[in-house]
């Protein structure tokens, strides 16, 4: 029989390893709800609102590769926003399903709820436009074109599309015809050979080589093809804080992480020596490049990026990451350069009054972690402190390093743990960020998910503090809750939550975790000013990350 | 001295009446954020994320006639955007201060955080354009004349506008020269006349005529000019849903709500039965109009809107509402036709088991309502219960109708009990709606604010099953929390907190709240399928509303 227009976009999500579609139902996208709850294969994750959704649909993606998200018309649709912009920065297809008003509601320009009363239907449409890379309104006559067109998009730039759906459309069956295919883009063969060749030579010629491996290997489901020219090259590869555990850091080449002037001067060294560095889809950002204190000569530095290669200061465009990371594999030398063992953070150090202070805090959870954990750690002092402790083989560490938005991470560690139900999730965030969106917690426990929960609270926004010219000023301040009564009064039965405020009180609920089969919530309290060593840091570069 | 930027809008702003400034603080929006602390007479209220921020904006605008939102660069200001686009549809002032990378940073298209990497800055900027009537990027030298053009526009359309200040312009003395200040615009003089006398004749030589009046004399605050012609001209008058107490419910010549064919056919047949029906300020929206089945013939009605007048099938432009109603108020005749008594909703009726059902529960809380109470109520079965009840003078109660957002009220009520802290403020709204933005409550608790909240729990999103094909799609179910449990959670000290199942349960914490100097936070747990009259016929008639 022939499927309706959201049966057939819903199959070829489905097609591509979706399972579960984030949102919050509506009345103009009853027929996407529907559709997702008569599926056979495909489950509604019905989220507390869009953006927490949004952000699940963001953590989501970030385990499996592609996510979807659906939300009713313009209220919905522009409180997810915030998350969809997000998954463009960080390079997350994320497939958003828009119910609108039927196509007769909106050629003749109703009067009716969920507009601005001006009679525009396709306003919230171009606002979307900004914060994707492909975009359409589905009809019944286009939808197998705009279907593969929109998926080839979001897999090309591995960035969020949208699909505008009126609600009569989307129960109509669609117009069968045939469409070709979607490929992923070929890059241009000869440039490619003409580069793979140059980044050769430059490895032959070079006294010392390394690697940063970036965030963009993971996005373009490559991370194999990198482990393999590590191993076989030996190349010795640093990450950077966006970028951390993109290969596992149990790797003999890893040296560490490269965060410029910042931090890690032993790992800066090696890579700023290095004359060939080649970078395999990481960003210079204000938060990788340590406030812009990296320092790596242009001439040594070769960028493989997901559609371009830069050698010194020639672009070679229409070369794309898919082919070249195998063609390279294949043709690098193999080196043999001086090498530096990755550190982790040594031995939690106990304070003389038995306080938590960042010195025991960060050592003493980098051993609770294991092997194929999944780490979602939110923006601010505490991601800061965690990107720096040493992982077990296969963790998987996220931060929103680029795009930064506070309060994603309670959302998108749920997300992730509906992806991986039978890995571990972590979720380490402070008290302030948790603040906005702290309701998806529950969500969790609806879904029988056993999550680590770490709120650190140091009374206020910290990286504020060290980031302003007041530390004091109010507009640090925040409700104080009662962390550790909050998943109770969210329905979430059966969790372990404890506010901790001593390293001994710490050190024991961390002993429980191994030995129970439970959710942990854990209020860790620490001084209002205990930083870690990285926002310290860049609190004392804050005039020149801010004045240019 | 010269006022630096900030400091120089912040100071209109204060000449407007504004005294608060919601938000989330953000590095790029340190200089807002510093100055609104630095200043005497303006207060930072720090919200839990900036979607609830816009909300809370939102309320205390519908209070105090204009509002201001502070937010940060792209991950603040897309958090707001559906809260700044509810603001444009209803009418309210919104200025949104947002705070922008150095103008340094821009023009040199840095990779810092908050971008989407592409060295874009103006993105944003552009989505916000769709949802507010007026925008500019503010510079030391441009500061004169766009604060008053921005004001002058958000004055005049009653809708938000855009500040986007780079951080490093905002500390900058302005540049001063002379600027004329800002007008709200001038009716055609001539066109007014005419229009007034045909309105007047049209009244005259009517046998039955009436009004209905709309939010927009609330927004242009014009409620006075109003009352007076109601007065004079003895015009009996209804209004209609979105539009409820705009004057106050006390005044005789009030018949009720019109509602179309859904509610109160008396007040209908009145409405519908006049050969002259003046429509001052209101929207014939689908929710406002019965779903459309509202029938005015069209050569019986004036519409007079904010800048335009509609007698039949004649536009009139360029005739303000702040210049025709005084006008009108001296000009229109004395009328004595057939009047209407507006219906309460009577005396509480128990259920024979005593579980809570409409029957009990909106005629029992019409009876606490007293005079003076702000009462915001979330779209949704409750609202549609609470909307009938006849409230007691100078009660203002506000809807989302038009926008429609569900997790709206909870903030919107902070924000109106922070625009008027010595008025009681009542929040009634559905336990689907409180999950998005619950987090609020703790703010009322923070700034000593003693509200009065009922959380109405039929277990999943009602309003949904009732309009849906598939009442038990599990989309329409909601994670259970324990609400009751809430406020002590988020740090609410000393709130009474009950959950209540039986009509003599909630009659018995009612009955406390006279007596009691605290803030009340209940659960109301009716049916899951126990719905308002109004939700219920709007249930018989959704096929109708969807499909065209």
């Amino acid at each position: 029989m022939t499927k309706t227009v959201i049966e057939h976009i819903l199959s070829r999500l489905h097609d591509l390893g979706i399972s579960d579609v984030f949102g919050v139902a509506g009345d103009y996208s009853f027929p996407i709800n529907d559709a997702v709850c008569a599926s056979s294969n495909m489950r509604w994750i019905g989220n507390c609102n869009e953006l927490n959704a949004a952000y699940a649909a963001d953590g989501y993606a970030r385990i499996k590769g592609v996510a979807a998200l659906s939300t009713t018309f313009a209220v919905g649709e522009l409180s997810a926003l915030n998350g969809i912009a997000g998954a463009f920065a960080e390079r997350l297809p994320i497939f958003h399903l828009v119910g609108m008003p039927t196509s007769a509601v909106q050629n003749s320009h109703r009067l009716v709820h969920h507009t601005l009363g001006n009679g525009n239907f396709d306003t919230f449409y171009h606002m979307s436009q900004h914060v994707v890379c492909a975009h359409t309104i589905i009809t019944p006559e286009n939808c197998l074109e705009e279907t593969e067109r929109l998926i080839a998009w979001a897999l090309r730039e591995r960035r969020p599309v949208y699909f505008g759906i009126p609600s009569d459309y989307a129960k109509m069956p669609i117009t069968e015809h045939f469409v070709k295919p979607f490929n992923l883009p070929r890059s241009h063969q000869i440039t490619l050979s003409k580069v793979i060749n140059l980044i050769s030579q430059k490895m032959i010629h070079s006294q010392n080589s390394c690697a940063l491996i970036g965030s963009l290997i993971l996005r373009f489901n490559l991370v194999n093809q990198v482990q393999m020219l590590i191993e076989k090259t030996n190349i010795p590869y640093a990450t950077m804080f966006m970028d951390k555990s993109v290969l596992s850091e149990t790797n003999s080449q890893y040296i560490g992480i490269y965060n410029g002037r910042l931090m890690n001067p032993q790992v800066t060294e090696l890579v700023e020596n290095c004359d060939c560095v080649l970078n395999i889809g990481a960003l210079m950002t204000d938060v990788n490049s340590g406030g812009f204190t990296a320092n790596i000569n242009p001439d040594h530095l070769i960028q493989i990026m997901d559609d371009h290669v830069i050698i010194g200061s020639t672009v070679y465009s229409e070369i794309y990451l898919h082919e070249i990371l195998p063609a390279l594999k294949d043709n690098l030398p193999v080196i043999s350069n001086q090498k530096l063992s990755a550190n982790g953070l040594g031995q939690p150090i106990q304070s003389k009054l038995g306080e938590i202070t960042e010195s025991y805090l960060y050592p003493r959870l980098e051993k609770i972690f294991e092997q194929d954990d999944i780490i979602f750690a939110e923006t601010g002092t505490f991601s800061m402190g965690l990107g720096f402790a040493l992982l077990p083989k296969d963790v998987s560490f996220h931060t929103q390093s680029l795009w930064g938005s506070i309060g994603w991470a309670t959302p998108a560690a749920f997300g992730a743990a509906i992806a991986a139900p039978n890995r571990r999730t972590i979720l380490a965030t402070g008290e302030g960020s948790h603040q906005l969106t702290v309701q998806e917690i529950s969500q969790f426990a609806r879904f029988g998910l056993k999550p680590i929960i770490f709120v650190l609270n140091n009374d206020g926004y910290l990286i504020e503090r060290l980031l302003c010219d007041e530390p004091e000023s109010y507009y640090n301040d925040i409700v104080q809750w009662n962390y550790s009564q909050i998943p109770a009064a969210l329905g979430c039965e059966g969790w372990v939550c404890k506010k901790v405020t001593t390293c001994d009180e710490l050190d024991k609920v961390l002993n429980m975790i191994d030995s129970a089969d439970t959710a942990f919530y854990i209020e860790i309290v620490t001084d209002r000013y205990n930083s870690s060593e990285l926002l310290r840091k860049m609190s004392e570069f804050a005039s020149s990350l801010y004045s240019s």
